[in-house]
């Protein structure tokens, strides 16, 4: 694929191709062909590789990515002013469960050493999380974290941490509307995230809107121990802070107690529930790490587990290659309504989907978000689509799911740690420190500039791609075997060294009140 | 307005008491004119004072709170089952700027000890606060305001605290809808907080959507120093996480190097820019805690100062009573498009005012929205109304101000310190640990059953109203007495002896991407 130059051509059909050069090139080099660079061209941006008229297709990934607003000659920098964004793809008749390839061939024999849970989960870390029914308990939350940490979490060595899963909802709202089911079944199914082993804590204010023994996991209110998850502020008994705090310090002890006496087992990695997310991309996104990170998802789904890709905005455009792959028609529906919905999201708050693309994403060199969602979607490897989850809906199928989610980073992750995720796998091209303190986060860079450049904030270098020195193939099973190593606790990713860790941020449509 | 059995009647017109006594009252008990109560009736619960007919109304306030939905014997317990609700009051010919009452006397010489900025404004503490353009970079900033807290700010005394201004904004945002204005001026200008004294540092990380440099207070990039406000973590200059934290410490201890050479000066009382707010409110507190809290506001008019109250959900049913008191067409015209605004926001989401009340007010005896209201609205005293702000929007005028924010706490908080708030008085019936770390919040209960629960997180005790031991005036002179000395640094609020900060939560009706 590579060309003179250091230039990455995707498809036989292009018409483009990427300057992969760290430097960018400069007017005068040549092309392929021979013929010459009639603009200098940054780096990850475009070249023109034959005379594109006026309104004539732009072809990469093979698909239209947009049309000339003017004529251009070849060797020149095709950049985002000289691209008219096509249409999004039209969502009636599109083509459903019709790939017919082959099954890929099962793996087997990998593992990793997890925490086994009662309900069959496995947690790649033994958390003690200590969730809310509402914002208002914050202060108290963080107090809390803070004394644990210090003064409990020392007599406890299994635990890896003490987490609060503080977040603005809970009061304040329109809990009846339609659209609040989505960041109640998000809280809801995050209490259940496998690595908080099933003894996550919840601090209700007594109040409020969301009740909170409806953030309980199912199995928890009956335990034998007559421990109550749900302690609540404006309890009676309670006189003042410090009883409030003594009261939490003991029940999170009760915890502590029992998630010290688990210990790592082999799992098989048919038990990796592995969320796929992009942030800060480039137009090397999609050729070097985002293909990586497809060929370890291709892996962890022969290997039995499971799979989520995400970011509706970032595959609203490349929606047609994703339809033939779902299973059946019910799987290929729900990705359709799943689409619809967001369409009209955004319509109704006069906005669409190419609110998306950033600055950054443009300075790139990513035109618009159709050559964005070529690009993203590249994560998902080419398994067939299983099944499609709405935001904040827990995974239902081992194999490669769609999790409807926004494509915001802090949002998607939280998204996925409610759907169940235990490890996810990040892609950057301009870098971000982005990490999630209930489950690891794996960072790969597009590029090597970024890799080396932020030494100490990357986990992997999928740069190595674009420079030929590495394939997409090698690169994916690095990242296969990282991912169990990091599922393992025998590697730590950078976030966790240095304790980086985002905000949980709900998604929620339903008005504030 | 006391009568035995311990109940409270408003208004002359009522037919309903609220009982007062902290046990509540039991049937049997005796009504002022010796009838008997029918039913228990719990603390802050309501009386039928008559024999109300069904459809009849039930008149709390001397306004309608609701119809009887069968009929109610005197002496019985009118609980929420009992009452339906009445329509909002239609928003079409309200009368506007119809109260001329003789402007209330001015007060002289009421003085506190503040920290004057340039631009004339006045603080109440001496924060180095430290904002980002945008969530991903929120494990930075968590770190670097750790870092600062233990190896520099011990060094310079005369700084009260290093805060992190992390929010849910940024980026994964639809940031050209229309309704986006609201989240990027409230971040806009919560760095020009008083508090903050122009010397907030600007963290972002370089290919978000909003543009770090748009959060800068005016003025503030000239500076002759060359200190830029905003570090960028792609800055191709830093390599890595520990650069990134060398050169953000740097960056802080030349913004500490500045703030510690601030002092406390007396500024008249007219500097004051003071929030009201409520939250897990009773039926008390119509009656002992937001009239108080309105008689200090009125204190604080006189004075020359300004207050904000707000919560449009919680004044929209009592809008006929605040539209006369407007001081003109302009202002009163403003209300009512703020007002419609949120009916529009609400049915679009397909909810309405009535999603306000909490069960936990219902708990504490308020029947509806329209109840909840009209002693919401208590909390703005009688003054006029001499301005209307939308939600992030900063204030503008001295004397009383309606900012138009919702009714949850948090986001009002947030949206109050945008505006510039200096200091908030925050009243509740049923509790809450809520606290901000930008300015003091000064916590009034309304019973003093939970202000002697919480001794050490109710600042004042407004039950005393209600037992006959103190006048309305008196708690809002005592009020507006600790509201001086708070202001002033000579006294602590609980929240903050405590470091109880609930998070900054962003109001932002336009979508995620």
């Amino acid at each position: 694929m590579s060309v003179p130059g250091r230039m990455i051509k995707i498809h036989a059909d292009d018409n483009v191709a990427i300057v992969v050069n760290a430097e960018g090139l400069s007017a005068g080099s040549h092309l392929a062909d021979g013929a010459l660079l009639v603009d200098s061209v940054p780096h990850a941006h475009k070249v023109a590789l034959v005379d594109i008229p006026e309104n004539g297709e732009i072809l990469r990934y093979g698909e239209v990515i947009g049309y000339a607003l003017q004529s251009i000659p070849r060797g020149s920098w095709v950049h985002e002013g000289l691209v008219r964004m096509p249409e999004a793809p039209p969502l009636e008749e599109l083509p459903i469960a019709t790939r017919r390839t082959p099954p890929l061939e099962p793996l087997t024999g990998f593992t990793f050493d997890g925490y086994r849970n009662d309900d069959g989960s496995v947690g790649t870390k033994n958390i003690l999380g200590i969730s809310t029914s509402v914002q208002c308990v914050a202060g108290v939350v963080n107090h809390l974290v803070e004394r644990v940490r210090k003064e409990l979490l020392p007599r406890f060595p299994n635990v890896d941490d003490v987490v609060a899963l503080n977040h603005s909802y809970g009061c304040g709202v329109a809990i009846n509307a339609p659209a609040a089911i989505i960041p109640i079944r998000t809280l809801q199914n995050i209490t259940r995230n496998p690595n908080l082993g099933n003894e996550v804590m919840i601090v209700g204010l007594g109040c409020e809107k969301l009740d909170p023994f409806k953030l309980v996991p199912p199995g928890h209110v009956a335990r034998s121990d007559g421990c109550s998850p749900v302690l609540t502020l404006q309890d009676a008994g309670l006189k003042g802070f410090n009883d409030m705090v003594a009261a939490l310090m003991d029940v999170a002890e009760q915890h502590l107690v029992r998630l010290d006496q688990r210990r790592r087992q082999s799992c098989p990695a048919s038990e990796l529930v592995v969320g796929l997310q992009c942030g800060g991309s480039d137009a090397l996104s999609g050729i070097t790490a985002n293909p990586a990170v497809g060929h370890a998802a291709d892996l962890i789904v022969r290997a039995g587990g499971s799979v989520m890709f995400s970011e509706v905005t970032e595959v609203r455009d490349a929606i047609h290659l994703l339809t033939p792959r779902t299973i059946d028609q019910s799987v290929g529906q729900a990705l359709v309504r799943e689409m619809a919905w967001y369409d009209r999201y955004l319509q109704a708050g006069e906005a669409d989907r190419s609110a998306n693309t950033t600055p950054g994403n443009k300075q790139g060199g990513l035109a618009n978000i159709v050559e964005k969602a070529l690009g993203s979607v590249a994560k998902s490897g080419c398994s067939p689509i299983v099944d499609v989850i709405g935001p904040g809906e827990r995974i239902r199928r081992k194999g490669l799911t769609f999790a409807a989610t926004p494509a915001s980073d802090f949002i998607c992750g939280t998204l996925h740690l409610a759907a169940g995720m235990n490890l996810q796998v990040f892609t950057t091209g301009r870098g971000t420190p982005y990490g999630l303190a209930m489950a690891p986060v794996i960072k790969v860079a597009t590029n090597s500039t970024l890799a080396q450049r932020w030494h100490d904030l990357i986990d992997l270098d999928a740069g190595s791609i674009a420079t030929g020195e590495k394939s997409i193939a090698q690169v994916g099973e690095e990242l296969f075997a990282l991912i169990l190593d990091v599922a393992s606790g025998r590697k730590r990713v950078c976030a966790d060294r240095l304790g980086l860790h985002n905000d949980l941020v709900l998604f929620n449509p339903a008005p504030i009140t």
